[in-house]
């Protein structure tokens, strides 16, 4: 074998905790709180089977589909995509010029974009700040470019303002992360004001803010919250959005909209990667966009997937102990937890293999913080399992922590 | 507007010279020799379109198709995958196990591997070699990693070996990257024995083989010749293909075949950007493949081809003043072009513009170089065009570089 080395951003990397447990979760006596799978019943087939049918329908399309596309994306989706925006408040640039073509660049999933953004702004050792704890797909895009993340002290609205003031001082930060709504994991939303006065803060020093945002549509009670883009005037937010969650993940189709120089740039890094995105993808969910499925389906997924947050909610009053901590967020996927008092031992880590033993499986939440930190904490998602298992998974749970106190 | 500044990698970028010239060539009068797209006639509409039907027809699996997958791909395509690389010579690891599941992973397109493995290879300031002149794609990848090409001597053959030995010994590259066969932009093609001797030198010295291959099926005379991962006993070989010349550049497919090590470090580094690729292009070309659709698609796009290579070789003997001298491959989309003796002054780049006045368009030879030298050199694309356009066309070139000398 050959005494090749890794660089130092990937030598150290193990894979994704979610990831590598993905094995595990095909097991069907698994009952999962592991993943953020958008739920089976949820997903479009019927109506994405007619969109793609239509695209092979005409000769002329199907051929556009087979051939090369342009690294930007297809036009008919970036229109939809404009007028998708508008509905979170996303209009206009800093300008006030209308957002046009040239501020959309259409990913291969939301993800895409955080390592592009990376791409375009990270040199090894360079900082970016990130809510503390955050999705942990993003930190290991970090480590991958060999820059650091470093935690924002987080409130139950949204960042900590003098201590992410502080850190933007002190760590000139190359980016900012932030899930405006639903985060993953904690399932907490940043309000406007918080989001207003963000915007202010990043604009001011020339930070650079990935505001993500796959979640922000699956709202089960509460009123929406405009973007955090809608309030920047700098022009130093790019949003990014998926359709992984309210149309399906395994088409791999997501969006950025920015500043033209930054998705300029954020095009050059694609050009070197998956030059584009799927055409069959991108021509798929942009009828399904014009055909106005959209709205519709998320609108029969909601009572679902608040059916399943409810349940999860009611079976871990019923059954954790009194020592953790949870919350009950107004959407997304995710429920976070925390052992406190004399729980605060517990070590969620250490007991995952117990809790496998009993076909029971959550995500550490430790792996979400910047430092590794958080060793009493974890996410628990709600979203891919029926109320009835979810009722028999947490009862299991409450058991095992029970006994782990 | 921020004071924010991009990374140092991609900060000088302007874009792919290919891509950037992508709009222009929308233009239907234009005749392009500008880009590496496969002929219309040969995109097989009618199969995927079928295939694609096959996986909406059944709710499990259009389920599945919408649903998150694995990072590595869908099962069945890599058991395609692995049948398909038997018939270019590779069938075993360098321990002489055969190649399995762990050994390949599935690209969004053949270049997102070229990405991973820098990724996975390089930091900042080191070097990787590469054949002078070679894919410009992947020179800008390099360069978005901050990471520095140098072009190794070629011979019709392959590589100059002592030249590659000293540039090993003097440089200690992380990766060596090489088109075996039909390179873009030459149309060379590296015979058997300085494949092996490529990849003997390439083990013993310890450095990790891109064997880039999108091209090697499309052979319109001559005798295929094996893989360099064929000859790879020491596992440093990571052979690339993709899809996109054979089947569809639009389904954004491709595939790495390497050691386990090697292809999971390259499935963390894709974690981190797409996640996976498109269930929805990996199923389809599962079907394809398994259908026995691939092959005769290739014998009947191989006509096509050669009628059109055969076009362009005439035309250039006819039109081209004779300081223009060119290769005749014997598969591939290319042909390379070099101006010498009086002619040896004249700058493709400089010429271009008055090209497109006359509504043609080629692509400048010195963006293949890593040194950007070869200002006298252009590349010819003959797949995307007719034989009487590309008469036309070349006889349009030869007017114009007459009067260029």
């Amino acid at each position: 074998m050959s005494n090749y080395t890794f660089s130092n951003g990937i030598a150290p990397m193990t894979g994704s905790a979610t990831r590598n447990i993905f094995s595990l979760l095909t097991r069907p006596e698994i009952i999962s709180f592991a993943g953020g799978n958008p739920a089976r019943d949820c997903l479009p087939t019927k109506e994405i089977g007619e969109c793609t049918a239509e695209v092979f329908a005409d000769d002329a399309t199907a051929k556009r589909c087979l051939q090369y596309g342009a690294t930007e994306g297809i036009p008919e989706l970036r229109e939809e995509i404009i007028r998708l925006a508008k509905d979170t408040g996303i209009v206009a640039n800093g300008d006030g010029s209308p957002i046009a073509h040239n501020n959309v660049q259409i990913l291969s999933g939301g993800s895409q974009g955080l390592d592009l953004l990376l791409k375009a702004f990270c040199n090894p050792g360079d900082v970016v700040l990130v809510e503390d704890p955050t999705f942990l797909g993003f930190l290991a895009t970090v480590q991958s470019y060999a820059a650091k993340a470093i935690g924002v002290k987080m409130e139950d609205d949204g960042f900590d303002l003098a201590d992410l003031e502080d850190k933007i001082k002190k760590h000139q930060p190359k980016l900012l992360y932030v899930i405006s709504a639903f985060s993953n994991p904690t399932g907490k939303t940043h309000s406007a004001a918080k989001r207003k006065a963000a915007a202010e803060l990043a604009g001011r020093y020339g930070v650079v803010v990935a505001e993500d945002d796959p979640y922000g549509k699956l709202r089960y009670s509460g009123t929406a919250v405009p973007a955090m883009k809608s309030f920047d005037t700098a022009d130093c937010v790019v949003y990014l959005s998926s359709f992984s969650k309210t149309i399906s993940p395994g088409m791999r189709c997501g969006f950025a909209i920015g500043q033209a120089d930054i998705i300029r740039k954020m095009a050059i890094g694609k050009q070197g990667t998956d030059l584009h995105t799927s055409n069959l993808s991108m021509m798929a969910i942009a009828k399904y966009l014009q055909k106005g499925y959209f709205y519709p389906n998320i609108e029969k997924s909601i009572p679902i997937y608040r059916q399943r947050k409810d349940a999860m909610v009611a079976a871990l009053q019923k059954y954790m102990p009194e020592e953790f901590q949870f919350n009950n967020p107004e959407g997304g996927l995710f429920i976070w937890g925390e052992f406190i008092g004399k729980g605060s031992k517990i070590n969620t880590a250490e007991v995952f293999p117990k809790a496998i033993e009993r076909n029971v499986a959550y995500i550490q939440g430790s792996v979400f913080y910047a430092d590794g930190s958080g060793p009493n904490t974890l996410r628990l998602n709600f979203s891919n399992e029926s109320p009835e298992r979810i009722d028999q998974g947490i009862k299991a749970l409450g058991e095992l922590f029970k006994e782990e106190l």
